[in-house]
């Protein structure tokens, strides 16, 4: 049976991504070590060919299991990137992580300006989808089969999501950090959705909290 | 040795209480049952005098740890209520808590607005202190012995503690439901602040992250 579900790092201060996200800075303003317990993690080390084994603990299991039985991927424009506005055709933008990225399998980015699919090596193609949240996943969904459908971000992309009340699973990783300004996941979200803590897992640099998301 | 610490329901979106405080809705609005968790724990079911023995489980123990050790409480204006302004006096506000009060010490309450000190049974002694967060700490330090300090509350009265560097430990209490506005907790603390994860405990309801509070 297909799950619905998101996995963000969140500061301790409820955001995302920090102010002024730009190019050389993707996620933005006062995130400098944000992400630096997913890079600890030996399966992301390996994904990214980084050198060095990194800390097999308690987050490589998160991780592992993160990355597990994922049929397709929805992501926001800006988390796919390639700057605001219609694409350009020189150079093309093909996502931040090369030619062979990490998701083998389909991914849907949503977008206002219709671009044909962009096939990669390893499995990945990106469908950009004009039609919103819903065709996406609709799209997702058909391709994802038995497998899970990942809305993998950004914080807007989420909230969207559980706005629609399309998320069956949360996965915060609080990162013990403040950002002070940038993008909250939990805004704009319905106060009426409830979170069933499904379990918690800590690690010296991070807490995996995984929640049933309940309207 | 003393350590000055907080401890603070919290919900996921990040707010220790919502909008429109008032008499009647003390944690504003959307906070029903934001503090259910607690009301759950036989430790505090026996405070308030409540009848059933609730439910002995994770929370029991955290509660129990959190109360040990208590020598002085540090609270801001709104916590102790009463309403805004000058102090009325008639009738006296003593607080929200009755006549034999749950803090059994010293507790130093930062107003605008001198007061004599307000003996309560149990051992309870309200102290008005007017010369600001600084000069209450001091007092509490100084009343606290070897025991620790606890900065009760609410959220503005820690961000204000925070921003001094005076917080050793933060607990956060994290409630798994969104509140949608109102106070935030880690709004308005330097981003410098760093938080190092002590324990995690999770139960059904709530999730208890200990942090050591770094500057």
């Amino acid at each position: 049976m297909t799950i619905v579900r998101a996995h963000m790092s969140i500061s301790l201060d409820g955001y995302t991504s920090g102010a002024n996200q730009r190019f050389e800075q993707p996620f933005g303003d006062n995130t400098e070590g944000f992400n630096d317990w997913m890079f600890r993690i030996p399966a992301v080390r390996r994904m990214f060919g980084l050198e060095g084994g990194g800390d097999p603990g308690p987050s490589d299991d998160v991780f592992t299991e993160r990355t597990a039985n994922i049929g397709a991927i929805v992501m926001g424009r800006q988390m796919f990137g390639g700057g605001p506005g219609p694409w350009k055709a020189d150079p093309v933008w093909k996502g931040w992580w090369g030619d062979n990225p990490p998701y083998h399998c389909p991914v849907y980015v949503l977008t206002h300006y219709p671009r044909g699919p962009q096939p990669m090596a390893g499995g990945t193609t990106f469908h950009f989808v004009t039609e919103g949240p819903a065709a996406a996943l609709a799209h997702a969904r058909e391709s994802a089969g038995d497998k899970d459908v990942v809305i993998a971000g950004g914080a807007q992309t989420v909230q969207q999501y559980l706005a629609l009340g399309a998320i069956d699973e949360l996965e915060l990783h609080l990162v013990p950090m403040l950002i002070g300004g940038g993008a909250r996941l939990l805004d704009h979200v319905p106060v009426s959705t409830r979170f069933e803590p499904i379990r918690t897992v800590s690690a010296s640099d991070v807490t995996h909290l995984r929640y049933r998301v309940v309207r």
